[in-house]
């Protein structure tokens, strides 16, 4: 925890969807702010694919992972918690589901919409803040990469066909989404917006595509920060630096990211190697503030290595943000 | 509800598994006494025959129905309770699995048993009393027809290959099961037990097939009560009186059954036309107070039909007993 006073009617919205998401939501939870958590709706990959094609649902992993990640971890609440966690392992049909994305395409049935699904997931979660999906509309990502070449649909930008050393140029979404003006409303009041980390091109861009979401953000009075990510990633930011980093947001945000968070302790050896073996390294660091952007730099890590397994949420993160670390100075950012 | 005076400290047993139980179970939670359902564990069809095949566990839906049946109907739990009801009606290899089946397996993978999976689901559900599997051997049904004809399995006794005119002149458990010892406890320690309604042979029986209960229920000081089905079931108790049943159940259980439910009002022409093209009729009344066993009518049914659908819990019952007046009728038994 953290010495900085905390002032409770504070609004705290993170935009994003996956792991990066997850670590953030579950430190500053432990803190007395209201939560929003923003997330991209143009997964299309595993459990979401199926999710999309064969309920007509739109994809839920990442909302499953911010439920989660905002939930109360004790009592029937926890047992539930940890319910929505599983991954079907047996079951023609059913191996490779997660429990939590066939309990809301049930729910989403019964109670005749996805957004209401949600809403009843989280008081029996007992999720504290508010979870919502960037858009309702049906969408998804297409990239072209500097050679003119063309991957459609989420999945296939995570494991490219080309090599993934490719530059992507644009990233658009296809068709055009509408925002959810419940995350506009939010980014609107919120007094921080919390970028990343995560995925550039697939966890945090994507809501930047969403209409409205860049004008909101660049009408909120909210300190805007960027937590930068530990590694590249091979396909989407192969050799990125973090200034890449930050001009990759500046072409689809505009120049309104206010702060900056870089972790500065290395990674473990043996991390470093497992990720080598990916064609990912550590973000090389080359920023320093200017003008309107302060950068923060700590150590932000965790000490111990993720084994990777066959829940979507850990597959690639082998070393993530420490929560605790990552909420305390984003704290420290919010109440300075 | 009822007028006669109620004991709180009293413990009723109800054994069957199918939607009898679940409407004497749903009658009986209004009134303040300490409710346990023993459930026979045999069945394999559908739902049950995946979790039994795919999952390695034991067959789920019988209890799934108890759970519901004693559940809390109110907030977050009613809202579970709705989908343990659910079944789903999209996805492929998904499609006709129930969702409260799907809950069981994941709990009791994380859980590592199928007993701590039931009691923990019965916590999340708020369930009032307690749901015990009569045994947790698995185990199939063999049912010996008058020809010399053999069905194993419950589901192809439920539809058998010959005419459903044939009489069971044997049915067993192959292999023998063990019986649950809490269930026999139950049973001991019980002020009444509840058999059925239910199918005979398949919902009722199979539970005093296994070892240990018979001899309890010789045992135990509780008034011991049969609900009479109000219907005959092709392919089980074709042409069954009153008396047939009896007979039947004492072949099993010996003459230990004190008190006997009838219904008495004659059911609408409508729902009559529709079981008759099932080759089912009303069991016709022939019984009478014995020294040993005190015969009880009056009006136990529905005003309304049961739809069919496409849920396991209402395909064949058009007509069931109504809870109030059932459980009141068993309350004044309980208190005479």
């Amino acid at each position: 925890m953290n010495n900085v006073p905390t002032n409770p009617m504070k609004k705290i919205v993170c935009i994003g969807g996956g792991t990066g998401t997850f670590v953030t939501l579950k430190g500053l939870k432990e803190h007395p702010y209201k939560l929003s958590a923003i997330v991209s709706m143009s997964d299309s990959g595993g459990s979401n694919k199926r999710i999309r094609d064969e309920f007509g649902l739109l994809p839920t992993s990442d909302i499953r992972q911010c439920l989660v990640a905002l939930s109360d971890e004790r009592g029937g609440a926890g047992l539930l918690r940890k319910l929505f966690m599983y991954r079907f392992e047996k079951g023609e049909g059913i191996t490779g589901m997660t429990f939590g994305n066939l309990f809301m395409a049930a729910l989403s049935d019964i109670l005749g919409s996805q957004a209401e699904a949600i809403k009843q997931t989280s008081k029996v979660l007992r999720v504290k803040g508010t979870v919502l999906p960037v858009s309702y509309t049906d969408t998804n990502l297409k990239a072209t990469y500097e050679d003119g070449s063309i991957a459609t649909e989420e999945h296939f930008i995570d494991e490219p066909e080309h090599e993934g050393t490719l530059k992507i140029t644009t990233i658009e979404l296809e068709p055009k989404a509408a925002g959810n003006p419940d995350a506009i409303k939010a980014i609107l009041e919120a007094d921080m917006v919390v970028l990343g980390p995560g995925d550039l091109y697939t966890s945090v861009i994507p809501n930047l595509l969403v209409d409205g979401i860049k004008e909101a953000l660049g009408q909120t009075k909210a300190k805007i920060v960027y937590v930068m990510n530990l590694m590249t990633k091979y396909g989407q930011t192969y050799n990125f630096t973090t200034k890449d980093h930050m001009d990759a947001l500046e072409q689809y945000l505009g120049n309104v990211i206010q702060h900056v968070i870089i972790n500065t302790t290395p990674l473990p050896k043996e991390a470093l190697a497992l990720y080598e073996a990916e064609k990912e390294q550590t973000v090389i660091d080359t920023l320093e503030n200017t003008a309107t952007c302060t950068v923060h730099k700590g150590d932000l890590i965790g000490t111990t290595l993720i084994e990777k397994t066959a829940s979507d949420t850990l597959i690639r993160s082998l070393i993530r943000h420490d929560s605790t670390k990552l909420a305390s100075m984003l704290v420290s950012i919010i109440e300075e």
